[in-house]
């Protein structure tokens, strides 16, 4: 049986164990503070009492900590114990983070995969999680039926930091995404409107637009903007919004970004062009 | 039978238009460039050569042209003829727009409903599809079951500026959501990612990570930023993406705006609070 080790039981890491264990992998568990790790024991994990008691018979190393210097204070110390063995690190970190403990792991002889995970520790489980993986393609494939525990494991080559690269250019759509609801709802708060209430509406229309992000992509890729039924960079633009925006008293620094991508397409003489071109603001020079 | 003329026929007002046709009213249209409302013949419309012959016999006048400025183009030569009459502003315009333009039509003895459109033109008639209205409650009650042909129909109140209010404060999480797409689709681009493979994606990430604003509205509703369950302010720090940003030398604007208001709560000493807190450096002061 497949002895499995996590290192960091947050709300994440804790639901990565819990899946682990709930399908039957001997799962031992480690926390900096141990009291967060306490409740896993109830889903059959052991929990060890120091980082090199955690690892010693492990087959596979789940590191799951808070960034990339926590990961190197936390295995630094047992790089020696861990020479041959397979480590994925599902901590978020940058590209160049993740190559840099790829180079780590190489010189300590520790095969090593980096992922992002593209989920909510709610979601560890479901249908809706997907796990990207870039690294070491055979700890990919000896832990596969593992991976899968957790959702939709997709592999994206022996760069280990294309996982994060990945990973940081999704969440950068959900950060933006979160902060332009926080700046609706706090144009419509001044007018006796809930948060609640503007999320219940919220939700709805932004899964209903979010598929519009495909048409962009299409034009993107089709590299000519100026293509017919397309929403015009002039018909995009945010003025009402921004006036509207400070009307209401609210910051608006999220969507006067959004609309500078629009102008400086718009000031280059493409307002006739679709919505899509703004992405020639954003893209490498 | 309900007679019905719709002023303005881009691809918006011809999808209002053609779902009026088909559910048998009898309708009647009107477009400046005569030639974007002839496709509407084949749904069955007659296309008027003038706005006065427009909207000569018609019960209803339903609005959708470029912007504010428009409205009063179209509606200011034609105002004696609309006296006593109903109409219907579906162009987008800014709240004090709106609130204008009820003005303008009160003088003029017009019964004014304004409409925010929380729909692209193909979603007209899906369930996806939502219309808010405000100003007049006789002009919504009167036509409800035509609006009701174009997706759901919500009423706001009398303020005329209501609907647009709402709708821009939707239209912020839909322009910011689509501005970070772009990003993500930009930081991959330099790996080989085609934008279509990113939206692959991001469509479905974007759409199972949507409902986690109506927990973080839960939160800004309950006014405790440090209830327990979040995901902190310190750990949602931005500068792994925008680093990543740059260092595939993509523009992080965007990104760069939602970290500067993480930040400011951070510099604040709220950076165990959970990442809802980013609403207090938005909301009016």
């Amino acid at each position: 049986m497949t002895h499995v080790t996590f290192l960091g039981t947050g709300e994440m890491g804790s639901a990565l164990a819990e899946a682990a264990a709930h399908a039957g992998y001997q799962t031992t568990v480690w926390n900096r503070s141990a009291v967060k790790a306490q409740p896993l024991k109830a889903a059959g994990a052991t929990v060890a009492d120091t980082v090199a008691d955690a690892v010693a018979s492990a087959d596979l190393i789940v590191v799951c900590l808070f960034d990339h210097a926590s990961v190197h204070d936390v295995l630094d110390p047992v790089a020696r114990i861990l020479k041959g063995r397979n480590v994925i690190n599902l901590t978020t970190t940058s590209p160049d983070g993740a190559r840099e403990l790829a180079q780590w792991a190489a010189d300590a002889v520790i095969s090593y995969l980096d992922g992002g995970i593209m989920a909510t520790p709610e979601m560890i489980g479901t249908p809706a999680s997907t796990v990207l993986y870039s690294g070491a393609r055979a700890v990919f494939d000896a832990h596969r039926s593992l991976l899968e525990k957790w959702g939709t494991a997709d592999y994206f080559g022996p760069d280990a930091g294309m996982a994060s690269l990945y990973d940081l250019a999704l969440l950068a759509g959900m950060y933006a995404m979160f902060a332009g609801f926080f700046q609706g709802a706090a144009m419509v708060a001044p007018a006796g409107i809930s948060a609640t209430e503007f999320a219940d509406r919220a939700v709805p229309w932004l899964q209903a637009v979010a598929p519009s992000v495909a048409e962009y992509a299409a034009v993107i890729d089709g590299g000519d903007f100026s293509v017919p039924g397309q929403q015009s960079l002039v018909f995009s633009d945010l003025t009402d919004i921004v006036d509207a925006g400070r009307a209401q008293g609210v910051n608006t620094e999220v969507v006067d970004a959004v609309q500078r991508l629009i102008q400086r397409q718009i000031d280059a003489g493409f307002g006739a062009h679709g919505f899509a071109r703004i992405f020639e603001s954003i893209r490498a020079a």
